[in-house]
């Protein structure tokens, strides 16, 4: 049975009544408020109450196979939503999505975490009730270290104080945040009236204003200024205002690894992906020979940075994110980077346009794809294939390993997202990022590249999309191993072989969805093709590449590596 | 490509020679030490370089699929073997196992997780390496809530020491632990000597005699003495005195739900499983009409006794468990469980007999099983054609839920070992546990019994079973949702159905095992044994049941729980 995903509202009227609400129906209702429509997960014993809440409302639970994978798919729809939530029972719930939500805080996607607990009335003389680990505390404590703040509603007065708190700061700082809801506490109905204040943040306008000005005095010195954008410009939503700043400025832009996509790579002012010596030589230079880099919104990653084969002296770059400001090297507090932004602009400097040689940027060396049909398909050839497919309504998902490095090599257009958890580098993320991408943007054409060593943790999520009706491409890139810790480590090791699997043949299982077998570039173009018009299912192209088949990308991490020993 | 998982011992007498051991080399022959054969896990680039020496070890390295499953295996080995081993990658690695090692804590089943970790040398100003969340104490710190103790082996002055230090605290409290191994110092060799002192823990000999003697007194005024054995006197191998001091008094035994099998059912002395008003209400009442309960080795969990239905006077129990004993409401300090056993035979009390009413044994109440081939297969039935399957060398490993309360009623032989997480109650443990008993006891026939929600979070791991030519027997219950929780939150919820797989066709797709689809008792009869003597692959069973069709256990656990409302 196939089930719809679309948001249903009947039951609004009655959730917007103002009858007393309680700790339960408020926490829906904050969710609501702020825009999210679906909640993943998996019910257990001590979450029943509540799930027969939330599949009472007007939220839309969408059922996984596994928590983690819950994790993964809440994260993907925090990404291109703004807000995700998954919803779990106790302990064995819980620290299944332990990878998940540790992926979000490092790469800061906000997702709600929401626990049933046992009740608080269960808890006399700390009984061994299953599912317990030490204490009652133990699974509190444990998100304490990996989410933002962790909240446990077992107190009337303060549950709709804390469920705010809790929610305010992952809008905030756009990390997860861990809500634990015991059992007993779903229906009460505080004898407190409680009033939601939003906290706002506000940015410190005189060190705004002197460092627009210290700012702007550099560039009208400058002579090969450089933006480099990254992951948060997207998460705040300030792509406009940087790209408006840009566009003034007459300054061109490069992306990180992980700000893929923040602005669209056909844009007349993007130069590529910024990844040190993981990058093309000619994007890498041009960066590293500017005497003015603003890295907007950017994580220094090693990943970011190449495996720090990047080159990037402090003492040229203002380095402003949503934590800091840094120029050269002197730190200012307080300065909001979305209002940097707009203060920069506001103030109308001169341009400082540096011109952008001829073949810099991604789109102009590309030739013609001439297909051979006969010849067996390439990592290299599969992506030219595929960058010519992408339309403005793509999201492509990329998983760990060569399908991320490879999948760099995508241009995007004006609305194409790039999903990747590129810093964090958890594998398995994809398919279910999938389920997560699809249910925010159900029109959209969500493209995942991934490994076989991934798919093989997660792939058989396809499962919820037949469930929900939900039509993602899934091109599984199978060189029967872990295809990057072969290049890491060399030598003919067992551990970083795999079974192989056949694919193709996982929508019998499922009873939904349908299978390619691809070995040529024949095959690559009709399962493509074919794959792209169907609406109606999942594809999975299960692409057989030669084991040592690496990206150009992955090819010349491998190279500097190998320098350095 | 099939693998296989016997010991190789041609590296052990490099292994042994007294050459300047590595840390890496002393984890690994500590590890040899304990008589550990195997280690389960997935490679990943911080731990790329221990897993080399691993491979290159006399340890057999078993890959899995997902690391929450190499973890599940890890902890059926040490059910079966004593001591198991997994071994990840940092955070996105160690995180994904949290789950796992949970419920190895809450089951007190003694599991080494071993995380790779960023170097040391790379830790200057704290830069942001991939896979990192907060800080590089992370890990270790969500570790220490959910193991006996945590190390970090970042110096080689206190590495052995912290190995040793790790290893017997395992052994002695059948505990997790976790060790934390940084790349760079995989093979740093230290420059001190380093000698292993085994801790031993001893017994209190005047506590002990006094607790004897207050024993020996009580009982001798007992009419109506019983014994529950519970799960700890499996792990701590006190199956012999437990067996010894039993015969001696006369004294009948009921097991624990957790601790099922650890004396063999058909013991002339054993009644069954004393579980509450979830058990057989014979059989509990037996127990609770006793004026003498002694509680040995046994985890007063809610569901050991169902969900608290059981009515246990303490003043009429003595609780001995490893941790403490206490008899009626006082507790003596330093008494080790399996001293007090002995010093309890030696004293050579006088038996005290005490008659088992007929039709009590479970045996007893057996009929021959007629076969219906053409009746449609309930579980009531599948449960009782199976039982009359089981011979001595059989594993039955039951996931959750109605696997569970459904296998609880199979009778369990000589040598046969019953393996659930019945306490800590984590779907998804069975499959993974298959290929963690078979490593360690490969001439086994291991039988798993796995509802289908359980089988859709981690059944794939019958890929490993492939690789390694495993041949465990899968008995996917298919009842098209989760039945426990239909039965516990009752109403017509979508969360608590999921997508029917057709899980017989999972062979295809990993190109090894055979699948059996079950309908009826015929079809049940013919696919058993064709599997039972199959010893060259996995079988899966999918047996296609009414959703209505419950156990009798939780049958009457449903009756209880809607009494109480």
């Amino acid at each position: 049975m196939t089930q719809t995903l679309a948001s249903e509202v009947e039951n609004v009227n009655a959730m917007a009544r103002p009858a007393p609400l309680s700790i339960g129906g408020y926490l829906i209702k904050r969710l609501l408020d702020y825009g999210v429509g679906h909640v993943f997960g998996i019910p257990g014993d001590y979450v029943l109450s509540f799930y027969g809440m939330l599949e009472s409302s007007p939220l839309r639970v969408v059922n996984c196979t596994r928590e983690d994978c819950a994790g993964f798919a809440a994260d993907a729809y925090a990404r291109v939503h703004g807000l995700g939530v998954v919803c779990v029972t106790y302990c064995v719930g819980g620290l299944s999505v332990c990878n998940s939500v540790a992926g979000a805080y490092a790469e800061k996607s906000p997702v709600i975490v929401i626990s049933g607990a046992p009740g608080i009335s269960e808890r006399v003389n700390n009984p061994l009730l299953h599912h317990k680990v030490r204490d009652f505390r133990t699974q509190l404590e444990v998100f304490e270290k990996i989410c933002a703040v962790a909240v446990d509603l077992n107190d009337p007065v303060d549950a709709f104080r804390d469920i705010d708190r809790a929610l305010d700061t992952a809008v905030r700082f756009k990390r997860p945040v861990y809500i634990e809801l015991p059992r007993d506490m779903v229906h009460v109905v505080p004898h407190v009236t409680h009033t939601y204040h939003r906290w706002e943040h506000a940015t410190d306008p005189q060190a705004l204003n002197e460092a627009v000005e210290e700012t702007l005095a550099w560039l009208a010195r400058t002579e090969k200024p450089i933006i480099i954008a990254g992951v948060e410009i997207h998460r705040f939503g300030w792509q406009e205002k940087l790209l408006a700043l840009a566009e003034h400025l007459q300054i061109p832009i490069a992306a990180t690894m992980l700000g893929k996509s923040v602005i669209r790579e056909t844009h007349p002012l993007y130069i590529g992906l910024y990844e040190g010596a993981m990058g093309r030589p000619e994007v890498t230079q041009f960066v590293e020979e500017s005497d003015c880099v603003l890295l907007l919104g950017a994580f220094m990653t090693d990943l970011n940075l190449g495996i720090y084969t990047a080159n990037l002296d402090p003492g040229k770059c203002i380095y402003a994110t949503s934590e800091q400001l840094r120029i050269r090297h002197h730190h200012y507090r307080g300065v909001v980077l979305g209002d940097f932004l707009d203060e920069l602009l506001k103030r109308q400097p001169p341009p400082r346009p540096r011109p952008i040689p001829d073949g810099l940027r991604p789109r102009a060396e590309r030739e013609p794809f001439e297909l051979k049909p006969d010849a067996r398909i390439t990592l290299r050839r599969l992506i030219e294939r595929l960058d010519r497919q992408l339309d403005d309504d793509t999201i492509v998902i990329a998983d760990i390993g060569d399908s991320l490095f490879a999948a760099t090599e995508l241009v995007t257009h004006e609305r194409t997202e790039f999903i990747s958890p590129a810093y964090y580098t958890s594998m398995g993320f994809a398919v279910p990022a999938c389920v997560g991408a699809l249910a925010a943007r159900p029109d959209a054409r969500v493209v995942a590249l991934c490994g076989d060593g991934a798919f093989q943790m997660t792939g058989m999520e396809l499962s919820t999309a037949v469930r929900y009706g939900l039509s993602p491409i899934v091109i599984v890139l199978d060189n029967g191993g872990y295809g990057t810790e072969r290049v890491l480590h060399p030598g003919q090791w067992q551990f970083n072989d795999i079974r192989r699997w056949d694919y193709a043949r996982i929508p019998e299982v499922l009873g939904g969805g349908r299978g390619y077998r691809v070995e040529t570039e024949g095959d690559f173009e009709r399962a493509l093709l074919s794959a792209w018009e169907d609406r109606s299912q999942f594809s999975l192209l299960h692409v057989l590449l030669d084991p040592n088949d690496y990206s150009p990308t992955l090819t010349r991490l491998a190279e500097r590596l190998s320098k350095r020993i």
